[in-house]
């Protein structure tokens, strides 16, 4: 998101027929809570120009790229490496790191827990620290995922170690991630918005 | 979960074989987030098959059911009923409201909504029937949901008022609705049991 460094989701694994929706969702997840960057890899070229025709139509900014060799971005990943795994560590635990390494340490050292009541302490973390902080890129696995992600990677988190949604893991990460700050961003350009509505639909006509 | 009036999940305009995939993927999330049961249509059998196997072999409780006529379970539901879709209203707003009428008047005033800066609005809201909290049901529409459904529920809830992916809205609302408690959840039963690892992956056989 803007003023803080930026945030990648990279979709690894993707089965061309069978993932194409779960890729789609994982990138449109991705735009819609804070990341500023969707990487796909080319089997899954359908889903990226259905996520670039979203931003055109709804807003950014928020970049897709289509990337040949993705293990290699892990591998040659100037940054921060989160891996979302059910194997891995609880993310309530170790969200506070993730955070002192991606925002910098004053972020993380506030505690980084999603139900934080407190949002005076939120204005000040995009300055200084955004300076000491550190690109971060998050890995979604589709498929079985090679053990080198395992080993690359800084932090394999859980969002608890059941089975259920890559999609799900990662919506829940980014959220606490920026604790929920995310949901108020607002995007630019587009042709539409939703307008919120305690029932019914409304959206505003931008042209 | 335990020690709470039951969290029902209802997924509602499954498409079959297109659906397949994002169906299984809402009653997995459902199950490892805390919700004690999922309701599916008949045309989404093969996705309750897959849920009830994750839990044998993972654990529980949870149910999964497939209902003939879910839009009559919304009608005639006896408690709260929360409809997710980015035409309502943002999460982080109605949470509060959420919760004290799930959980009870004491739910609602330990502070609610996560980034909820003034828990003070929290408490008073849910009227009587906070007394003891109310069954939730949460629906989750697929393809194209019918008025009828925004008209019912009391909550129309936002996450994001952006297209994504309702796997995600799904893991966020529950995350915030049991304020991440979700995440430490036991389960009983099942075969196997996952070790959160730091690099790699550890299943511990419990036959």
């Amino acid at each position: 998101m803007e003023g803080h460094p930026e945030v990648t989701v990279l979709r690894l694994g993707h089965r061309p027929g069978r993932d194409e929706r779960m890729t789609t969702h994982v990138a449109l997840t991705a735009r819609a809570l804070g990341a500023d960057r969707a990487v796909l890899e080319p089997a899954a070229s359908g889903s990226a120009d259905t996520v670039r025709d979203i931003t055109d139509r709804f807003g950014g900014p928020f970049a897709v790229e289509v990337a040949d060799a993705p293990k290699g971005r892990i591998r040659s990943w100037d940054g921060v490496v989160a891996h979302l795994t059910m194997y891995g560590l609880p993310v309530q635990e170790v969200m506070g790191e993730v955070r002192a390494a991606h925002f910098g340490s004053e972020a993380g050292s506030e505690g980084g827990a999603v139900d934080d009541g407190d949002p005076a302490d939120d204005g000040e973390e995009s300055g200084p620290e955004a300076a000491g902080g550190s690109p971060l890129l998050v890995v979604v696995g589709g498929g079985k995922v090679p053990f080198e992600v395992y080993d690359r990677a800084g932090f394999n988190v859980a969002v608890t170690n059941q089975p259920h949604s890559e999609v799900a893991a990662l919506a829940v990460f980014l959220d606490r991630l920026f604790e929920g700050r995310e949901l108020d961003r607002q995007f630019e350009g587009g042709d539409r918005r939703v307008i919120p509505e305690e029932t019914g639909k409304r959206v505003e006509d931008l042209e």
